[in-house]
């Protein structure tokens, strides 16, 4: 295995609406049509196995660090994170590492 | 793709040591070949590219959400939470999510 991942756990204002998490999702799942880097993306609602996690994980992998800078500072998901992160998000925790 | 997926990252406490931090990857290491339920497994620390990361990462994948209780249960598993990483955390934040 090889490669560089990167990973997002976010926890959801209490009043983010189940509409906004929904848009949310879906303009997210158009990244991969959108950024060739992205070689796997896996984003999804917490499961409710146990008490006490976050709400929304994005785990997206890339064949090195330098395709993750490309993503990240991309501006289709720069402006999906302003339009609908920042509205909804109380708190955020994040991750990269090597594969 | 289908699946069950549990994310968990770690924040480790100040006096850490990186003896410890050794100690705890190699002992997750050794988990894939204890648990079969698990599919793909993939651990490792912040690549320091990012401000206000947490420390660490663990990536674990299952083919449904009975094979991720079988390893979140398991005693080999649950030992290592105890000696290994109890010991050195600060703060940890999970998801499971279905892929």
């Amino acid at each position: 295995m090889s490669g560089f991942r990167h990973i997002a756990l976010f926890q959801w204002r209490e009043d983010a609406t189940a509409e906004q998490k929904r848009t949310l999702e879906d303009r997210l799942n158009e990244l991969p049509g959108v950024i060739p880097e992205l070689r796997a993306y896996a984003i999804g609602g917490d499961a409710g196995v146990n008490d006490g996690n976050f709400d929304f994980a994005v785990v997206a992998d890339f064949a090195d660090r330098d395709a993750y800078l490309v993503y990240r500072d991309h501006p289709t998901h720069r402006k999906i994170i302003d339009e609908c992160v920042t509205p909804i998000v109380a708190e955020r925790r994040a991750v990269q590492y090597a594969l």
